[in-house]
């Protein structure tokens, strides 16, 4: 990057779809700002799209790349290119990072250049940033929090209104809040990926894609939201990567929490994280979860501190188990047949597993018979196991339903 | 400061209270991991108390100097002093900055090197860094929120159990969440004083303590909290900055908000700031704003940062006049005589003033009597000049109380 401030400074976009063409007008519109900040101005001096430009000119005339196409192929090779040339890159793009985060970082060290990427993870919240420089050399224990906006519209949804899963799917399309094919978004595919990011920062050990167990919200119930209603509770997809023992786990799965959750009001298709350390305690932040303005908003953040000066490195300090198997607390609903003896039967499926029960309520009789329990925190291996026992005892009308639960008290 | 990498990083300390002391532990604790992310060892090379040391001597003997003794004095000379040497400063120190910001910060633009002060704003909340880098160059329209945990610990504990001012206070006392002298805390100087900065720092305009119009707490009486519940309405000492036409309005005073907003739950001696702009919506940060540990690891966050390469130039872009007369919305308390045409007057003379009410109750007879009065946004100081004749009018008991009031609705 040439060092001459008198210079412009020429962005390659790589991109234009809603994310990228915000980004253009928003260097346009920002562009006396930037310029009073860092005395350099910026201008795009090229766009690559599926139908126009040319990458290695485009590389060639900039000082500064910004990658908005997203797909791993062929933004990988893009990306590692301008790296390579020594040119600082700006993404939004979480599945690049997820799955080939540490190939770049490397590329990025080797090359002596920036590589950030705040947008690719709850994007205008800049948890990146705070979870990289804030707070890069405190004791994470735990980064969690609502990472997906789509899932968090449409369960907001469902509770509000009693919808079922597919009208709220429909609904999130209608305005814009889902995709026409919604497949990563609700399987929790995306939440994973940003959870990988969020964890190799955090912990600064390599996660990536495939180190993130996950599970979507397709087979929520409306009946689970209305429980959850009666029971104060909300229902939402969380990520959550901790540090266990002398691992970490990272993880995205449907959960209830709490009332006096802090992240219990976050609605609608926005997002918010959570960090907790010792030296910390809790830092909570919250904001729209996607949206092109916002996004391309992070990433002239992005552009911005490049011109500023250093980044921390991606320093990998240790490489950590990643540890499957860890404790939570479940509510587990069940149609069961209604007869004496059936709660029997089920508490020593538990007992014998070591799940132990928290609270149980029965509702409705003869065909709508359920059981609605809470069992506390228990390995989830147990609980799995546990599950399939009671899966295979006759009295039940359907298979077990399990969702996990938050019930600590916060501040 | 030395850019020899495999020499260790000299921190002279100034002040070793309960700040100072805990940073002095955390430096020591997380020394490896600031090693791992910077290539440099921090170490302490010297301490000045009231007791001990010497500042000329710290100061040759540090590459990078730490203020954690409060006061404006001596303070503001030793952070001059230490910048004129050509190091680097970190500072938690909120009302230096919001008295003498302008003069330090030219310092340390003339010296070319760092001044961070992330501590002095809402403790281990990342605002400062938020503000000043990623959204650096947004065109911010507003910073408020909750920038002083002693306030919102008593308001909480005055709704939670009807306690009055004195015994809340008296509360926070007992748990160390207010000084022996809380004046600074409870009249709002405190507050001014951190969004003194917030606002220089949002609006690239310089803001000192004066430009800051503050209420504080001290007149709230445990039946406006009780009110307050009955409507579903929480109580926040907020600190308001804002874009006001061609000018910036500054202000600290309790304020109703409504169920719905996102600082309604920020209870207790947590903090919480939202930023909001057009390109990024708003964005929500909360935490302890205050601790020793937590406030120590705002400042190793800093120190980290100084180590990592250039912070964005404190960069003054137009000078902005103070509008000092907003328009804000009222919950207004009235004794008044229980007599007919009482309404009827005091109605009168809003009216003529041009404040028009949302809602009134009367409450209680007799002695009693009391009207309860939500007005819509009007000029302040044409609610000011109401307020007067209101009190001017023979049928109150007591002067009138009046309470700011967030009526929209968030998303």
């Amino acid at each position: 990057m040439s060092e001459d401030p008198s210079k412009a400074v020429r962005i390659g976009l790589l991109g234009r779809g809603t994310v990228g063409a915000a980004f253009a007008e928003l260097v346009e519109a920002r562009a006396d700002a930037v310029e009073a900040a860092t005395s350099r101005r910026p201008e795009i001096s090229g766009v690559l799209t599926r139908e126009q430009g040319d990458f290695a000119s485009i590389l060639e005339g900039s000082d500064l790349v910004v990658e908005l196409m997203g797909g791993t192929e062929p933004a990988r090779d893009y990306v590692l290119e301008a790296l390579r040339a020594g040119r600082p890159v700006v993404t939004a793009n979480k599945q690049l990072l997820a799955q080939y985060g540490e190939e770049l970082f490397d590329a990025a060290r080797e090359a002596g250049v920036q590589l950030r990427f705040e947008a690719a993870v709850a994007g205008v919240i800049p948890i990146v940033r705070v979870i990289q420089e804030s707070f890069g050399v405190t004791d994470i224990a735990k980064v969690f929090g609502i990472v997906n906006g789509t899932t968090n519209f449409i369960l907001t949804e469902m509770a509000a209104s009693g919808a079922s899963y597919e009208d709220a799917l429909s609904r999130a399309k209608e305005l814009g809040y889902a995709e026409a094919d919604p497949t990563e978004d609700v399987n929790g595919a995306d939440a994973a990926a940003k959870m990988a990011i969020l964890a190799r920062l955090a912990f600064h050990t390599p996660v990536t894609l495939d180190c993130v167990s996950y599970e979507g919200i397709e087979r929520i119930e409306p009946e689970d939201l209305a429980y959850a209603r009666e029971l104060g509770l909300s229902l939402k997809l969380l990520g959550v990567a901790e540090r266990r023992e002398r691992g970490v786990s990272v993880r995205v799965f449907p959960c209830f929490l709490y009332g006096g959750h802090p992240l219990a009001p976050v609605e609608g298709p926005f997002n918010a994280v959570m960090v907790e350390a010792p030296a910390i305690t809790e830092v909570t932040m919250s904001g729209p979860g996607a949206g092109g303005v916002q996004t391309a908003s992070a990433v002239l953040g992005d552009v911005v501190s490049i011109l500023c000066g250093e980044a921390p490195v991606h320093d990998t300090r240790e490489t950590l188990p990643i540890v499957a198997d860890v404790a939570s607390s479940f509510y587990l609903h069940l149609e069961v047949a209604d007869r004496p003896g059936v709660l029997a039967r089920i508490a020593t499926v538990l007992g014998d597993k070591g799940v132990s029960v928290k609270s149980v309520v029965q509702r409705g009789t003869g065909d709508e018979a359920r059981l609605v329990m809470v069992v506390h925190e228990c390995l989830e291996s147990l609980f799995e196991e546990a599950l399939e026992a009671i899966d295979g005892l006759d009295v039940l009308r359907a298979p077990p339903r399990a969702i996990r639960v938050i019930e600590e008290e916060f501040v």
